[in-house]
């Protein structure tokens, strides 16, 4: 499982503060706890929704300049904007980065897909187009082919799709849930060799009990085949769960990695 | 789901204590704490392993009747001696039971599918045949075809069949957890009506933290599509991975029950 630390993300207000005064020392010391949690991308999002675009680009590169100084840990590239992505990517060096993210819409496509295939790096594609937030699995489907199309046109290989299948409340809807995953099950089937992605937490919206929630669902859907999770890896039931999650699921050969980390909780 | 709760087994040596003691107290407490915690079934399994099968059938007459007279939980009347198993039916005059268990196999599914036919209870059904345990997913469906043969002779509906797929330890084997899983996907595919149970704990034998490894295989399982389980539902982690699975795999309407146990806990 790749765990992609969600907690460098400027709709948090810490994180707007520290954006917004440059605190170089209280960025570094969220994205190392992350990273020592068990990270192996730190996201970084630093749309704070009150400046310009250019005051965005200057914040990640701003972001990303005092990260790598002091972290080997690869870096996830977060924005809805492709200026503010290759900024970021430009920093970055060509050192290991995620793209995150595009959709299966045409604008994004064109703009976000030949960043991935410029910089060989893998990238976190929503199953989602024109319409908006999908309902049923078969909805997710049509904007998939689009990205996988577009992965084609810019030389991306497929390994290097990461699929958001999009988490929805259960509360609203009580079959979303399984809708998400059975999702899952269809990309991995329908395009080969492409990975999957979530961020799980919205599913638990509304309910009480959020974080075991959240740990049952991130649970179940690397049974159903999630290769990537968009998670806060400081919070000690969601790491628990990948590794508990991943024994089962028979992804831990000789359990070694659960029993480390067993030992060392 | 379906609880099943497993406390009331002798070989445990504190129940085997009660069952030769006749402690009717005891024995009724085990059963009501259970009942309270959520059961849906209490199972009663009486063999010590000293006695002689006469023994065994007395233990169970005395069980059963000790229970019912001041329980209404339906009782699975658990044991592998079909004999044992008619006592204990017998005694239970017709009230609701769970018949636990036969197997893929000849010898059991002649002697213990009559009295799932007679009774009109459901029947647990080990998928495995003669050849022992098996270690594969298609090993499981051939003894699984010959009990749907048997519950056709015997005019057991398709909806009393509770197929148990059977769980082995994952740090033997790391991809017995999946086998066991993806069992219960092709048992339900292949057997349209049939319901399916497993006893989880065997998954995290030899392993540090089985609790929790326990309570993840379970949300697994009922994302698969797991219809019962035999669990202890006095360990709060079991039972809240019973109602957190059922909601996030749309298996509780507007969330009421998880809401209602989250409030209660």
């Amino acid at each position: 499982m790749i765990v992609i630390a969600e907690k460098i993300n400027a709709s948090r207000s810490a994180v707007k503060a520290i954006i917004e005064s440059r605190d170089t020392a209280s960025l570094l010391e969220l994205a190392k706890k992350q990273a020592d949690a068990g990270a192996n991308y730190i996201d970084v999002n630093v749309g704070t929704g009150t400046g310009t675009r250019e005051d965005e680009m200057e914040s990640m590169r701003w972001a990303v300049d005092a990260l790598q100084k002091d972290l080997d840990t690869p870096l996830s590239i977060d924005s809805g904007d492709p200026a503010v992505l290759e900024a970021g990517l430009a920093m970055r060096d060509g050192r290991p980065s995620l793209i995150n993210s595009t959709k299966g819409e045409e604008e994004s496509l064109e703009e976000v897909m030949p960043l991935a295939g410029k910089y060989g790096f893998p990238v976190v594609a929503l199953a989602m187009g024109e319409g908006g937030l999908p309902k049923t699995v078969e909805d997710r489907i049509g904007p998939c082919e689009k990205i996988v199309a577009s992965s084609e046109k810019y030389g991306v290989p497929i390994e290097n799709v990461f699929f958001d299948t999009l988490v929805l409340p259960v509360s609203t809807d009580v079959k979303q849930g399984l809708i998400t995953l059975d999702a899952i099950r269809l990309v991995k089937e329908k395009f080969p060799g492409s990975k999957t992605v979530l961020g799980v937490s919205n599913v638990s919206y509304g309910l009480p009990g959020r974080k075991e929630l959240n740990a049952a669902f991130l649970t179940m859907a690397i049974y159903a085949g999630l290769d990537a999770a968009i998670i806060d890896p400081t919070v000690p039931e969601m790491m628990g769960a990948v590794r508990r999650a991943e024994v089962l699921a028979g992804k831990d050969r000789h359990c070694r990695r659960y029993v480390r980390a067993f030992r060392n909780k």
